[in-house]
């Protein structure tokens, strides 16, 4: 359960430390700021300078306030802030808002300085927003606190959209185009560099709070990536979507991300995994912010992604098609009971088949939208509804509008519109949509966009309680973690391969040798042909050192094979500690992949699993999730690459062996979890799927010790 | 030249044939909007049941005008209509718009109408939209000729974007969104069914319309594929931006457009293909046609491709890397110079590295900008500068923003902006900035977007300018042209490579023969090993029918494949003509590619070339440009192949022979013009490259001829 953060948002007394008399200066907004939007409670400014801020009596320190505020916001030079949050401390104000820069963004001796924060608040459990933020706004009770634009205007509209955002200027910007488009919120944050209260936190309070139905998150990255999946559960649970801005994502906006805030630039990949697992939906704009809340807020869920289309423009039709498909969604037909209702009442110039074209003939026979609608919301088959009414306006509009509400009213499948004629002309109608809760959009790519967004979040909380009942494989391998323990080498093959063996992941038949003696008598046992590698901690790369032979069908190739690989080891890596050599069953067929384990500072371990060979660094046809995985989510992993064909049957190929890549994957989430303390990185590559039935086989392996830090 | 139709959009005079005094119903609307908007010139309705029309005296019959209108309107039922149009025919009315349904759009009796139509507007010359469209509007001159909601609402802004759409209901709401958006017209139309005038004759004449300066075009497709190129390239040499709008492009979406419209579904491939070989750009939202428009108007061209950011939020100079990087744009150092003049005018807590950050800092030193921004407009390393400035508003917005404008005017490179602040905050600032054609957009995402968009077209224009001083490999093959001529078999693949051999494109060494004798001398002479194919026109698939053996050393071998061919291809398909076996010379190492041709029939002949193998297939890697081919256009096709750096010595692999790709391609150019009339389509699977300066060589070809039609 997360702290309790309501008084934060609407604190019956705000201690403003450092405000000043000049209001164009920062420490001079938030006094003006909170009285002007008509903050209820009562603003203690604190300066030894003054005696009063704004009308208000000013105490020239914390210590000499008559209460105990809820709330305090320190806006002094960064050197005299820990003082300032001892004296919040002692006083026993709960939360604390710092606006001061000059911390860990700044550098060395900033981010010392932000430790001695973080740890005075941890003493006092002041829970401490900032630094370097621009404050909080709690919309439904008129809190304004903070400086610039959004605090110098008028008061926000009110709603259910809580938002937090780690950039105060470029956050506060977007909730301004927000609210211009007709949002409402409920709370607004500024995180700043996140020294006590992180971005998480504040999705978790808002997926508490009753008032919040949507969540808005602009990251530049976390760093309690942990926290941010269960938070993520916590939301699809509390039926709470949280959409997430994530930026910095480009490697020149990652170095942007490095120079400008205090974070770890967890890799986007895991990122990319943890919001899919969670459900969590990325947004990458502010219309998309916009248009997604407004859809969310209407509160329906689909029961599926079938789509019906129904439109009075054909070319709004073919549009929305399009836009709906390339976002996932299914227009597929109709039942045929439906299409045979459907072509007694559309012309002949129209459509009954989806998307449903019940053209301009509208206007004479204007009863038809809602009998087809009738139809389509009886149809099983479908589970969402769009409707195209183009420039639609006037009184026809209005009519229609409440047809649409009325309907909407009447079934739980949501039901959007695309709708473009001008405000003025349609203002009526939209006031009905809005206050019947049935979303429009100007266009339909943005309608078709918000409700592949409505329809993925749907997805995510049955697939939450599809996962919630199923196991997960657990192993406990001792010997497996004595092996990496303690070791600072990389595990050569040999011993990878014995690692991931331990798992139960079937690995090539082979013995390790020290002489070419040994090496026969191997590939006697092991039977021809057989392959030999050489095995070293320090060779990664074994063919590049001349250390692999293969296709080796007698006795005196291998031991010929066997002077080989240590020549030609030894030359490429004088230094090297060898091992042996590993003779190895020669497995030829089937489909390389290459599945791994990453275990990241920031997310912890994930697992992997791409097409092999240089096709997968090509075309980076690669999935990630974090462990533990179930069965479904192994699959679905699997699912998404653009190569599963390849496993598939596509173009006559057999049936590979997908069954025994899941149990590969639930293998290595068992051992990610395992090992978790010990290990950075396994990479399997390649694993060799066979056919159906015939299983898979790790063909070479290489793991990373995790080094104690 | 095309036809000049400046008396389409700004008749004299009108008549409106089948005008009625009912306002409400279609046949109503032009009159009354021609009036309400302003129309200068005299209106003529035409019907014989009424002697005025909305005060305008009404004649019996077109016959009997007074003058000859530059307009007509058609809006009588399509039966009427061929008389109608004859009538306007015979009484020299140069423009006629047929608003009328019931024509290609509702099926095989609709589509013979409207041939009988287009017949009519032939034997008369006269210029037809339509029919089933809903108008025109010239903009500029308030001509107003249509029917719904675009035409019942107040008069549109005036500018300089013309726009063509397919879709009158949709298009309309666009144009409705973008005048809301702040953008100013020239002229729109509706083209409906394109019985006459096309989506192409619009936009060539908007290319030629001097009060043009960018043109749109929604569009299902169209049917005069080869002049929209030629019209692409005019549009490119006359610096009118192209933005194109192009909707049916998934299966659903296609499915939709042919019960819609009367159009051939061009294959999306070959669009795109055009589109970027004449600079067109895609949009995909009312919201990108919107932005693009802005940042085309502003008339400035960026030199290339490397953009500085400059910012007040870090948060947003984030984002705008990431999306800069994401459209292709190159987020790069500025000059040493520049970086070190930067370091002394921005705060430690800011960045001189670019994305530049000034920081908040501006409101303490608001001349920063000015200053960072002269530094950056000087330093030759920078085509174009976008500046972030976040929700800045008020006194201070309103200088900046005529800084930057004073700055913009002074440099040939585009300044754009990113500012989010609440139009009534910062109304002075926003004003300044649109009559200084600086563009603004609300958000960082949209900013980047728009600048890609222009860089674009920007170095199409200069692409352009290289093309045509290069030249195009013409080649005359009449043995190639006699082999496909009259012949409706597939060549086989000895043909088709014997076809190929003759435009200069090398094939694996190889003799065809009829029996094991032949067989054993082909191989003795062309040297062991070689591989065995069975030639047959009936047998696509040789592999699946057994008719392929590869790797044979030793005459024994040879003559034994000869026999197993040979059943196994009877045995595959007992019927199949069977043309002998052919003897190959057994070529190993390097890349396989696939090369062809496609001879569409709405595009012509266009060359593709892609990975070999099954990768090509699932990761749709392939790349088309429309014949014929420049050696830099040709180059270009295989860069932008996502599977290019497998040739490019991505991990140690050699530097593939890409120059011999790039004459190949060339050569297939060559082919693909010569044998336009002959040849559907051509595929060379695999095309072996091997290293740089050892060549390629067809392992396999196939050949299917054109069908005379």
């Amino acid at each position: 359960m997360a702290r309790n953060l309501e008084r934060l948002f609407n604190p019956r007394a705000v201690a403003i430390v450092g405000a000043s008399q000049n209001v164009k200066t920062i420490s001079g907004q938030p006094v003006w700021a909170l009285a002007k939007h008509g903050y209820a409670g009562t603003l203690y400014p604190v300066n030894p300078k003054y005696q009063e801020v704004e009308g208000h009596r000013c105490y020239p320190s914390i210590a000499e306030l008559p209460e105990v505020p809820d709330l305090a916001l320190i806006l002094v030079a960064a050197a005299r802030v820990p003082q300032m949050l001892r004296d919040v401390g002692r006083k026993g104000i709960p939360f604390c808002i710092i606006f001061s820069s000059g911390f860990a963004e700044t550098g060395a001796a900033g981010r010392a300085l932000q430790d001695e924060i973080a740890a005075i608040a941890a003493e006092y459990s002041v829970a401490v927003v900032g630094p370097n933020c621009q404050g909080m706004i709690g919309v439904t009770d008129d809190v304004y606190a903070g400086f610039g634009s959004a605090f110098s205007g008028d008061n926000f509209r009110r709603g259910s959209l809580s938002m937090t955002t780690q950039s105060g200027g470029f956050g506060y910007g977007v909730v301004i185009l927000a609210e211009e488009a007709g949002l409402g919120f409920r709370s607004v944050v500024s995180t700043g560099n996140e020294a006590g209260l992180t971005t998480t936190d504040f999705i978790e309070w808002f997926t508490q709070d009753p008032q919040t139905k949507v969540i808005g998150a602009y990251m530049e990255g976390v760093k309690d990536a942990h926290r941010l999946l269960e938070v993520g559960d916590h939301a699809l649970d509390a039926d709470k979507p949280v959409l997430i801005w994530k930026v910095g994502n480009t490697e020149v906006g990652q170095r942007a991300a490095a120079s400008h805030t205090a974070n770890l630039g967890g890799a986007l990949a895991l990122y990319e995994a943890a919001f899919k697992q969670r459900g969590m939906i990325r947004v990458r704009d502010a219309n998309e912010l916009i248009d997604y809340t407004q859809v969310f807020d209407s509160g329906k869920r689909p029961a599926g992604n079938r789509v019906a289309i129904v439109t009075i423009s054909g070319g709004g039709g073919i549009l929305m098609a399009d836009q709906c498909v390339e976002s996932g969604l299914s227009v597929g037909s109709l039942s045929p009971t439906s299409e045979a209702k459907l072509k007694d009442i559309i012309p002949s110039f129209g459509s009954w088949q989806n998307p449903i074209d019940i053209t301009a003939g509208i206007f004479n026979n204007p009863e038809m939208l809602a009998q087809a609608m009738q139809i389509i919301v009886d149809d099983p088959t479908v589970d969402s509804i769009v409707v195209i009414n183009a420039s639609l306006q006037g009184e026809i509009a209005t009519l229609r509008a409440q047809e649409l509400v009325e309907l909407s009213a009447k079934t739980s499948k949501p039901i959007l519109t695309a709708w473009s004629a001008r405000e003025k002309f349609a203002a009526d109608a939209y006031r009905v949509l809005r206050e019947g809760h049935v979303p429009r959009f100007a266009t339909p790519v943005s309608c078709a966009k918000a409700l592949a967004a409505l329809t993925t979040f749907a997805e995510a909380q049955r697939r939450r309680v599809r996962e919630k009942a199923e196991s997960v494989l657990t192993l406990e391998r001792p010997e497996a973690k004595a092996m990496l323990a303690g070791r600072t080498a990389d595990l050569a093959e040999f011993q990878a391969k014995a690692l991931i063996a331990q798992y139960g992941i079937p690995v090539t038949a082979e013995m390790l040798v020290h002489d070419r003696a040994e090496a026969a008598a191997a590939a006697r046992s092991l039977g021809y042909p057989v392959v030999l590698k050489v095995q070293s901690a320090d060779i990664a790369h074994k063919t590049e050192a001349g250390g692999v032979r293969i296709g080796l069908t007698d006795e005196r190739a291998v031991e010929q094979a066997y002077d080989e690989v240590i020549a030609s080891a030894k030359a490429y890596a004088p230094d090297a500690v060898i091992d042996g050599v590993s003779v190895q069953e020669m497995v030829a067929g089937g489909t390389e992949l290459i599945v791994g384990v990453q275990n990241d500072p920031l997310f912890g371990p994930a697992v992997m699993v791409g097409l092999g060979g240089i096709h997968a660094e090509v075309f980076k046809d690669v999935s990630f999730r974090l462990a533990p995985l179930t069965r479904s989510v192994a699959e679905s992993m699997l699912r998404e690459l653009k190569s599963f064909p390849l496993l598939d049957g596509v173009r006559g190929r057999p049936l590979a062996d997908v069954e025994a890549v899941v149990d590969t994957l639930l293998a290595l989430s068992a051992l990610a979890i395992d090992l978790k303390d010990h290990l950075a990185e396994l990479d399997v590559n390649p694993l060799l799927v066979r056919e159906r039935g015939r299983g898979v086989k790790a063909l070479d392996a290489l793991a990373k010790p995790r080094l104690a830090t």
